[in-house]
């Protein structure tokens, strides 16, 4: 398996033991993991710490260049917040574990230039199906549903 | 003056005060503030923590039922991220400073249904064109430039 999604996962994994929903994001230059991160909602009481941008946060203030060369890894679809974070710092390339749980604006990403790669993994899509079982008020809440 | 705007414009100021990026939102649900913040770039060394951010964040977790009641006002027009977080949350209207400065997708979240409505307030203009001429850098990381 691609190791950055692998990388991806773990960090689901690792939210998902702190009580927290399951998607994990890695943010990859040069064939490097420069940032991780996992949704926090549950964890900070976040309204915005969705697993990229705790990834990007976590990557820290980096210039318009070194993004411009990164992979955004997530283990699920990008919602509006997230994809309009990468379409913000022009990362030109997302690769997604899968989209069948929840999809975002992977044709308007697509449409701005963005390449949208879809892995359809799955663990990525066992991991939130047990999830979202479980819980499904918190995952609605998490997509403003 | 729009008095959340002028709410809007305090967090701006504050953010200057601090060193920061004079960018300021609130978020208003049946006539009151509920959330409030500032571009936390500088200040936080954040990469995420556009003022809209700032001010989600700070609102905390809410119920789809609030958000949708919710107008999002900023001083300056919304980023892809940030426009991405009001689509999100299903935010119906979203109140602009001004979009000489910088101007966000604002004819895509329109064709999402989200009402944009811009003030071309001379105060946000002005207090982003001082800032940008003294720090023309941090301004252009601030946009992915």
């Amino acid at each position: 398996m691609d190791k950055f999604l692998q990388a991806a996962i773990e960090e689901a994994k690792k939210g998902l033991k702190e009580g927290g929903i399951p998607i994990g994001s890695v943010l990859v230059i040069d064939g490097k993991i420069v940032g991780r991160g996992h949704n926090r909602r549950v964890q900070d009481s976040s309204a915005i710490l969705h697993a990229e941008m705790d990834c990007l946060e976590n990557a820290g203030r980096m210039a318009a260049s070194e993004y411009k060369k990164a992979i955004l890894y997530s283990t699920l679809s990008p919602c509006s917040m997230c994809s309009g974070a990468a379409l913000l710092y022009k990362i030109p390339k997302i690769i997604i574990g899968e989209n069948r749980t929840f999809k975002g604006p992977e044709e308007y990403v697509r449409s701005c230039g963005v390449e949208v790669e879809i892995l359809d993994n799955q663990e990525c899509f066992d991991m939130m199906q047990s999830f979202i079982q479980k819980n499904p008020q918190l995952w609605n809440e998490d997509i403003g549903e």
